[in-house]
């Protein structure tokens, strides 16, 4: 047997919940998939998955399932991919053979909400060794617009690697730890690619697009241009390269669950140069096709070597 | 001249964004509604507006825009309300007469984003007097299910009446204060109506949806039944009625930029007696309904009363 697959074997290893209240549950109503584990056979659904993507716009999602189906070669005939959660419009969610494709609207709890139920979808249907990657859209700092940044660590918008959040009114503080191998591979792979430029950096996850992302174009602003500007310089002194609305829940609850998990990141404009996304919808259409461009040739080369560690396994 | 008619025209109240940069923009990009000061004649298409309804879903501000249409007797003869904002899928908008209707996804960074570029297009279309209504749902606490909560204050995860948010790095508090007489205004609105049960009382509003408020079916969950209850206990001894995710921010923002602002929320579970929402799909989707019957017959009725003053002033 070849030692790839023994490994492959060996190293299964499954999704985790931390929860001992959900074994005395008869049933759990995944509500804002419009899910649940006594109307759906999760295993038979999703038993299968080994990647999962997801984004902030329903339609980017839908997309990238359509493009990951031409590169697996898995496309539907008919082209059709339907939204598993066809009955809610809180998220959309997709398929396509080992590939799940899920929105999940923008913002920190927005996401986590969407997490919960992902993470409890991939429990119930008893998935091993799922890798999940973000991608996403950004703010850069001092890049060229189109570079794709690779988060090392998302940091909260005081620079620091953590994300806080209130559990029954009192301040708990999680880890935002990336996989640093699956970042260093996303990089070969978009060197391999040869496309567009990509760089692994930190990644500043804010709560607010506006002010709390020193924009001077929101509703208030009671801060200056050159506030603004030391802000920013500050932000990539300590090594952040961009700014968006997700990271950090997403880095700790995949940790805590076992997930092997990255975020790739577009930056769609300079924000020391600018603060708003003036430029054509085709421009900015076509830059984010970049993260899924990048993941979607990762998946091929992961796919294609799992299926050549099973190939030889079995000869 | 009606003293009415008088009071109305020199009460005209602007809508108030306070950013000094905006006056030295070109254009302003709304980017996601993707609307703007240079695409699109925001005066002619919003100038009018004078109710603002917004919430989570884009279906249920769809089903809004067209219960509100039959309401004011301004039916489309061909039922068709197009969204606005179909150049994108981050938010959906409708519009019949004076009342807009918006969609904000779920959690205060997602409302936040739209409520800025809200403001200012309610600002650019120099709209006066606007009323806005968030309809949502939530989870109760000690209230029969259906119940309607108007909010009376919108108060953290440890029961205060603030919103904290991050600029440039640094903590800023902002009152979460709501329109006392508007919240009375919908009272006695549902007490003729007569069809359910609304009570004003305080609203909790989360980051998160599952450990954020003490659920027991979250993917992660590291505190007992008792804990649960016991915080539960605590938010109601405090004055809270219902769970939600959105009203401190919408509250504060609303505050700043001096709309009139009020928070209707149906409770769609006792959160004492459990955290799933397995309700059949009918049951919550009937209940879904009682905050826009209510909100839709308050918008009746303040408009009858414009037309009267303002008929009998041109008499």
């Amino acid at each position: 047997m070849d030692p790839g697959h023994e490994n492959q074997g060996s190293s299964s290893c499954p999704v985790y919940v931390h929860n001992p209240h959900l074994k005395t549950m008869k049933e759990d109503v995944l509500y804002h998939f419009n899910l649940g584990t006594s109307t759906h056979n999760l295993p038979a659904l999703f038993g299968d998955v080994k990647f999962v993507c997801v984004g902030g716009s329903p339609w980017r999602m839908k997309s990238f399932i359509e493009y990951i189906a031409g590169e697996l070669g898995l496309e539907d005939p008919k082209s059709e991919y339907p939204n598993i959660c066809a009955g809610t419009d809180r998220y959309a969610m997709y398929k396509v053979g080992p590939v799940l494709s899920v929105s999940h609207g923008m913002g920190i709890p927005s996401i986590s909400i969407m997490l919960h139920e992902l993470l409890k979808l991939l429990h119930h249907a008893h998935c091993t060794d799922v890798t999940i990657i973000r991608i996403g859209t950004s703010g850069g700092i001092g890049l060229e617009p189109g570079t794709i940044v690779i988060t090392k660590q998302s940091v909260d918008a005081t620079f620091l690697p953590k994300f806080e959040q209130v559990i029954l009114g009192k301040n708990v503080v999680r880890s935002t730890d990336l996989d640093t191998e699956l970042a260093e591979q996303l990089l070969q792979c978009s060197n391999r690619l040869n496309q567009f430029k990509s760089v692994i950096a930190n990644t500043m996850c804010t709560m607010d697009f506006y002010e709390g992302q020193a924009r001077l174009d929101g509703a208030f602003c009671s801060y200056t241009q050159e506030d603004k500007q030391d802000y920013l310089a500050k932000a990539y002194a300590s090594g952040v390269r961009n700014i968006e609305m997700e990271s950090s829940v997403f880095a700790s609850m995949c940790k805590l669950s076992g997930l092997k998990a990255a975020v790739v990141c577009v930056t769609l404009l300079d924000r020391q140069k600018g603060d708003q996304l003036s430029g054509s919808h085709q421009v900015l259409h076509d830059l984010q096709q970049r993260p899924q461009i990048l993941v979607g040739h990762f998946i091929k080369t992961q796919s294609l070597e799992i299926q050549k560690a099973v190939g030889s396994g079995n000869e």
